[in-house]
């Protein structure tokens, strides 16, 4: 598929911005589980998704993960360019969850580009919000829901993500998902079966009381 | 003051786009304690403070409070427009700490003023950028700190704005700064006294020993 149809604002751009982002735009295979960017370390530039699924996390200094962002198939990540984004003042990492195809615009293209186009800086603009709008929802998960809730909430989401209620994850994974231990999330999950909410089996969460589970959300 | 001095890229508009401001901002002096932005009920627009000290927080479905992030003089509050901002997916309450006097520029405006100037856009985002970094630092605060942590940050960070150790604050302020129970504020403090880091009387926080305070931050 064409690099157009992926970035929404294409039409809006002339033909020398269309041009410049056909040159220098890279596609990209990227195996399941590849470090995208670590931090300051790596620039990869503004990523355009054809299919796969990118996670966004932060790390604690003793290494703890929490999840902050996932995209799929279509959508853009931008954090990826951060050291063209000035005003960043974190640390965020990103990873490969699935084996993904993309497109990366070189971050000095993509700061080209906004700074020529004003629909490129709205977009990116618009990400931007989309993203604070990400994190503010984990800001609300944290500070006013309780752990039953939030493992709860996330079973829901994978399986709406895998369209099925067997889900092969550990609950290391989870808990690298929702900034815990995964003694907790072990702890959790026990609960959960016990109440016939789930069936746990060899690396095999099943969701059995799909209704149940989303009564704990609230 | 001028308008066109609390607008940094100010220079880089068009005279017409320069009119069109001049013509729209509305200059407004608001008395500490109004709510400037109540989530999606107002959009009061762009507001560029000119003096004063504005406040985001969020709310929990109980009325709890938690900062999220803090606004000073020469800033500019974007989440106010958040009507024209159609990725903010979140409720955000906006109240002035301080008496404040800022120029409001009418969301429609602004929003006009994006689609036409990528410079205006631009700005935009990075204001964006720095709202998502601050998001990500109370993120940062609520997953890996500890409360005693957090209430000793709050203190030095009090201290500093206020340019004195002697702060005229409620332990309700203090939690709803937090997005914690007064009880848990009043347990702190009680311990910080008894540790000899900071004096309690009649509404006054005196900060006694602001090095060991820091050492509590890490």
């Amino acid at each position: 598929m064409e690099l157009s149809t992926y970035y929404p604002i294409w039409d809006s751009l002339s033909a020398d911005q269309q041009n410049l982002l056909r040159r220098t735009a890279v596609r990209r295979q990227v195996p399941k589980g590849t470090m995208i960017h670590s931090g300051s370390m790596d620039c990869a530039g503004m990523l355009l998704i054809q299919s796969g699924q990118l996670r966004g996390y932060i790390l604690s200094e003793e290494g703890r993960q929490v999840t902050v962002y996932r995209l799929f198939d279509r959508e853009i990540c931008i954090l990826s360019a951060s050291c063209i984004l000035r005003s960043i003042q974190f640390e965020i990492f990103i990873q490969a969850e699935k084996d993904t195809v993309l497109w990366a615009i070189p971050p000095e293209v993509f700061d080209q580009l906004m700074t020529q186009s004003a629909p490129a800086a709205n977009y990116t603009r618009e990400i931007m919000e989309a993203r604070l709008s990400d994190v503010m929802w984990l800001v609300e998960q944290v500070m006013w829901r309780s752990m039953d809730s939030r493992v709860a909430a996330f079973l829901l989401e994978e399986s709406s993500i895998e369209g099925t209620n067997l889900l092969k994850i550990t609950h290391e994974t989870i808990a690298n998902h929702l900034g815990t231990h995964r003694e907790v999330v072990t702890r959790m999950l026990r609960y959960f079966q016990a109440e016939g909410l789930i069936n746990m089996s060899r690396g095999v969460v099943e969701l059995v009381d799909a209704q149940k589970l989303r009564s704990i959300v609230k």
